[in-house]
């Protein structure tokens, strides 16, 4: 069984980015930013009631403090700061699942912070410190530093299965500045060749290894909402029920 | 019963402001901030913890969103707006009452929300959204349109008496933009005749009926920290204990 | 002789707003966000650039301190330290003119800012303060006590009309929250009518005098570009060269 | 010939820090804070204000964006936005020089920007980049990688001496995190030696050379201002007339 996450309410201000409504309908859970790389106090309170009007289950989207940059400019930042930091960011989604009667469902760190935990030991620690107020399964890549940290921490990690990147040979992602139009028929494919499979082609052309508990579909692809339907309508049986 | 409120944890980064080491010990109630007039994820930890060791309870500071203003300008803020903005910072500071294993104790909003929530009636109901998520009492000031509003949505309402400001012949507080020092015994004298006798002399020299269930000392007050043990050392009978 | 003017450059980090490339071609003067109500360094430099790659003359932009409201909240601020805030911003945008080899041409208030300068004199003359030290015109509404202040202090006041506002029967606009389509048609023989005889139309079907000396076009308007492309079509004649 | 320059005007809000009223009459060269590590248009003015009263030249002390970090956290930044940033904050506090009519000195990159310089090629560029537009000198240290950058680039770097650190054998600071107490007649001594003998004595007891064309005093140091006093007193012949 799997699930697809979305990162959500993205917005600032009167800024807009990606379309969370047509998106919501389609996805199981959410990533929910919380001010530190995107979004603001309204857009949270309306992203967790939207997602609560949909069953969709609400995750802590947790970034670096860079609201300009977009979470996605690394900083050297120590583990006690660093994890002061995300629990700052849970918290305060909390404040907004609790003013709807919801749950945290988990943790998914955003951007640079996604990316520095998977090679920066004490990064993967500060995350664990947060997660270990709070409770929740993490959202991660297998075969990463943080898969190491979270399991010796003992918290659940849920590897994702990314339907709109490549993967490289080694494994990786192949992370793209800004992101461009995806096939959505070839997202669909690979997903449910992850599922029934546990397998991916790279761009390389070889076959890796693959564990989808959790298929991540990009809210700021142009096509976002072809890819999550296409994805999604692929995969049916394989999708665990809200 | 009454016992002695305080502003803490109001630096940010590497600033300072107020001595809290020395004042936590002899508080009751520890009002703390959330980051938006002042604090950080880092201080508001540590502030926490620090309350923890005193066994000091902890209460959400709440502000306009106004780090450079320090929380002190009024601005044009919609109710569903504003009450987004308190439940984001109350939220954040209850990741780290999590944290420590410590509940929410009360609310005080701070400055200009303060005053603005006296006056403006979508204010006071605003707080009142925030406080109908976390269902703790209100700390505020009788004979206002806050302590109406909030009574009439079913809110405790913490009576303030203000140790170290001056009050006018109207019963209302002299505001000052810069606190000086402040003379100890009588801040002393001025909160034993409140809670003996119900009363304080305003600057007109006439009897203000007051009711001191919690007494606030300002921690930007130079003098702060004398004026909290004379406060607490003349007090005491009246304490209420943590 | 009359000029299209147009807030330009309102985009933050990965956010965008309006078409500054297709608008640019079109206006004469841009109105250049400064990084307190949109845009930020990067987004500055990309619009002082495209303003001079196509001759358009560059003004300030400056704002409240308000990034999340888009300066669209009013707040209290006094003379002096509004003032500060506004010379911060133009000095900021002229650093950027520098780098290009260009001149700052006009400021012109954003936002809650160019109201609260119609209505509150301490406003008006903190705008006044800033434009004694860089000495260029302020673009405004004729009939408000802006007007009155400005030119009591000296300055050029460059009568703005609006293309895509209605006005009302007493001659001030008719402001809304978010703006919808505009009839391009409609808004281009209203500034050719105000700019031959003098007059606008109010919702009431009143004849409300006006004094075109600039042509403003909101670009967050949805059909932005087709409104300047038809104000600029109509208008052709009036219009000074750049 | 030597002057003394000291970082100023890095209060914010109501946060103060350093005692810039004391140590203004002591310098020769004011860094002063830009509003990106410290600092804000209020603090800018009034710190431009006190170096014009005391003829003290005003130099631009810009950071990467990091308010709640001092500046002190490295972050991964591109050449392009590097200097968009740099140029953002130079240009503002060229304004409130403007206001004043005084000229802009010099520039001082702060904290991790100053120490990425001497690291990073392409940060140095940017601050080359920035410094094209504004054409003053680069404080900085001989023997590192911006020094061979800014030269490169035909920029004149001003090499610092300073007063109150101590040197590695490698030539290198010892960079502490918070500033303790500084002995004056040591930091005297050592300001007078690398003057009349253009060595110091470093932590090793090696004699390391040094150029001094303009000795730092920290301002964060507790003893700042005796610091400032001591040194001052002991290099009278060899400071440059302001």
């Amino acid at each position: 069984m799997t699930e697809i996450n979305c990162d959500m309410g993205e917005g600032f201000g009167l800024y807009r980015m990606g379309d969370d409504d047509a998106l919501m309908p389609l996805i199981s859970v959410a990533n929910v930013a919380c001010g530190f790389h995107a979004s603001d106090f309204n857009h949270m309170r309306h992203t967790v009631q939207l997602a609560g009007r949909h069953g969709v289950r609400v995750g802590a989207h947790p970034s670096l403090p860079d609201l300009q940059g977009f979470g996605r400019r690394e900083m050297k930042i120590g583990r006690e700061e660093l994890a002061n930091c995300i629990i700052y960011q849970i918290g305060a989604l909390k404040g907004f699942l609790e003013a709807e009667g919801m749950r945290l469902n988990h943790i998914k760190p955003h951007g640079a912070l996604y990316g520095m935990a998977a090679q920066q030991e004490h990064v993967a620690h500060a995350i664990c410190d947060a997660a270990d107020v709070f409770r929740v399964p993490l959202l991660g890549m297998v075969g990463t530093l943080h898969e190491t940290v979270y399991q010796s921490r003992g918290h659940r990690l849920v590897s994702e299965f990314y339907a709109d990147l490549d993967y490289g040979d080694d494994g990786y992602l192949v992370i793209v500045r800004s992101r461009g139009i995806v096939d959505p028929q070839r997202a669909a494919d690979r997903s449910l060749r992850a599922l029934a499979e546990g397998k991916v082609t790279s761009l390389g052309g070889q076959d890796i290894a693959v564990r989808p508990e959790s298929i991540c579909i990009h809210s700021d692809t142009p096509n976002a909402v072809e890819v999550a339907r296409a994805v999604r309508d692929a995969i049916g049986p394989y999708l665990r029920a809200a």
